[in-house]
């Protein structure tokens, strides 16, 4: 399930980024079944904080209890997202690689989140994608 | 300016739970330029992400850096907006009252947010509102 929901999130952030958006993305899965990938929506209309996850979420609607919940991300969330976890009580999180998020596995950590790290160089690969075509936008998402 | 923003929070809240929203609120500040006050979106359209504060920075739109926001809502922010609030580098939060989310002062000042808590009763008064009139909403919105 873990991997197949990486591919999942993997898959989604190349279509988006072949459709001129950014190379990031996520999917959560409730019981099973997989929900819509999100995507960073800045690029198109200049949203400052709906990331990847939170997208995802808002695609999902409200589902009442995230108790069976397992969000999969391409990059290790920042604390945006995770504080989202933590606040919500979903209990697992993967991602396709952390280099740039240091402290943040361990904070979902202390919270109860069971967390996976793939450390995968095709997701090291989006990430530099990201930052090498748009390091503004980059540097706002981390409050740089 | 805390209590201009705080009173700015109050009346925005007050104003939406008279349109049928619900009495959590959120204004930020830049450069001394109040934004848009945010308030929960997903009683509005299903989203239960979007965040009164969350809402109030999309309003605002890409502004670079936030180094010279202030944020102030009526209700501690819990992880989510606190979240935000770190990883984009807001250097103060403002709050009417703090009593259902220990710990979330602790942890933004710990990353260098200055946190002002006014302990209003209002704001109390305006959370028991919410809590009393939509009891699955909150227990969403704590992960309960």
């Amino acid at each position: 399930m873990d991997e197949f929901m990486a591919a999942a999130a993997i898959a989604t952030a190349h279509g988006r980024l072949a459709e001129g958006g950014i190379s990031i993305a996520s999917v959560s899965a409730e019981c099973g079944r997989i929900g819509d990938g999100g995507n960073h929506r800045r690029v198109r209309n200049g949203d400052s904080v709906t990331h990847a996850n939170i997208e995802c979420w808002q695609n999902a609607g409200c589902i009442g209890s995230y108790e069976d919940t397992i969000l999969s991300s391409t990059l290790m969330p920042g604390y945006l997202r995770a504080g989202a976890v933590v606040q919500f009580g979903i209990p697992k999180a993967s991602a396709g690689e952390s280099a740039t998020v240091p402290g943040v596995r361990q904070w979902m950590e202390f919270h109860g989140v069971e967390v996976v790290d793939f450390d995968l160089e095709e997701c090291k690969q989006l990430r530099r994608q990201l930052i090498g075509h748009s390091p503004q936008l980059w540097n706002e998402d981390i409050g740089k």
